[in-house]
């Protein structure tokens, strides 16, 4: 599992001149999740916390919300010929009396696109199958108050990359972290896809009796989309902030939802698209 | 199928200072791609281009590669509950006697995952599929051979920023693009997800007949993972750049299917990690 980068021969050219040397790279496999036995997803990640990554997805999709509702994850032997276990196929066991979800193709081409919704009907079941809805920001699920300051805000980019350990060695990773209101790191993971490394925190936090996430404060190194808006919601997190831009749906299901968004979060510089009421704004909000 | 860009108010933070203004995002929406009437995949996408879009997401699939296998695409109707035509929702029929794939559990949880494939089993799938194997470098799918200089490849991506519509209003958006090999932009395409970029290039060449796109350079605004270099394969296409890094698997698939990888590509600095025999490197290849 500790397969997070690869060493590559690579042919350099700078300004001309060729050289060949190895290269660190970041490691992609597919991992195929299934749901007690039963083929659910496949997505390409970054090998390592596979378990998390398997629980976090499973939050996301509203079927798992606690600890104790998930019996046990194992990887698979037997996905190859030769019956040698790849380590990419992880089995997912739920608690007795736990609901499973039919796995119709209705259901599993939602589960396995890239966005896990669609549309309209899509706002609608995250509002229906959110286990903790976002409060109007004085008071979260869990009873928690978060509220931000935006100098606060402001230091977690550099904290985020300072605590990477892969990306500058790479420059092929995204980076999702949790920090708590007064911009503490509480947890960080990277991966070659932006949801799993979501999927990997929601799923570590899952297993530690965490959720819902209502006291955090989810950073990630790239752009918001409403892949990632959704898997927030979905954890109980109420702030969102993104070193880039996020999408028109992202910003709509924010709104919705309730879910505070800053995007192009940079040094003392970012946008607040929605849930502006848990930050401190010492000016009153104008135009400009 | 104007919707590129969305507006939204944002309030704006700068160094304390807080203002409210419209700001410009660029525009996500879910697409279902059906097949001959039924529900294939989703995708969240930048809408536009939807058609062109649909038929590069069969070209990656091994469904498609000539345009007369494609009898229609069209837009559903009724997918909201008051009937309206959400223009989120495509049905594409292939043309008679063109084999329909199995739209079976597994075959689902394939084409939609984020990967398309998987592990061992999918480099060799990639290889049965591809119409068009690449060659050696001499002598590409369709006859035509491929070289490239260096200091071609060094002027890509500032033509590609150039020809960027979107990207510089909204900071959202992946671009893909068409070189021929002496630096000619032949088609760019931008989207929120980097895959549909590729596929609504890869798709409008379909339609446009131009399939194998083996006389082409594939550019791509970020990083070179392995789905994006089996897109390329699929499609003919002999060389992949990416201003970013690639993944250890997008490395591994170009080393055994032929496919030039070039990553890291910034003004006269880059990196080849397959395929070098397209590249005229004037200097021999010899340790740093």
């Amino acid at each position: 599992m500790g397969r997070v980068t690869e060493r590559r021969r690579v042919i350099r050219i700078r300004d001309g001149a060729v050289s060949t040397r190895p290269d660190t790279l970041v490691a992609e496999e597919p991992l195929e999740i299934r749901l007690n036995g039963k083929p659910l997803a496949i997505t390409m990640r970054t090998p390592g916390d596979d378990f998390a990554l398997a629980a976090g997805f499973l939050v996301s999709e509203g079927v798992l919300g606690r600890a104790d509702e998930l019996a046990n994850i194992v990887y698979c032997a037997g996905a190859t010929q030769d019956g040698s276990n790849t380590y990419n196929v992880v089995d997912v066991t739920l608690a007795p009396g736990v609901p499973v979800p039919d796995i119709t193709l209705e259901r599993n081409v939602y589960t396995t696109s890239s966005c896990g919704l669609c549309g309209k009907a899509s706002l609608d079941a995250v509002r229906t199958t959110a286990r903790w809805p976002l409060a109007d920001g004085l008071e979260d699920a869990g009873g928690s108050a978060v509220r931000l300051d935006p100098e606060t805000l402001s230091v977690l980019p550099d904290r985020l990359r300072a605590a990477q350990r892969v990306f500058d060695r790479t420059g092929g990773l995204h980076a999702a972290a949790l920090f708590s209101p007064d911009g503490e790191l509480l947890d960080l993971r990277e991966d070659v896809g932006r949801h799993n490394a979501v999927d990997k925190l929601v799923g570590r936090a899952l297993q530690q009796g965490l959720l819902p996430l209502s006291g955090s404060v989810l950073m990630v190194s790239g752009r918001a989309s409403f892949e990632l808006a959704q898997k927030a919601v979905m954890a109980g997190i109420p702030v969102l902030a993104a070193v880039s831009a996020p999408s028109s749906l992202a910003v709509d299901l924010a709104a919705e939802t309730g879910l505070t968004l800053v995007g192009f979060l940079r040094g003392t510089s970012m946008n607040v698209y929605a849930g502006e009421q848990r930050l401190a704004l010492r000016t009153a909000v104008g135009g400009a």
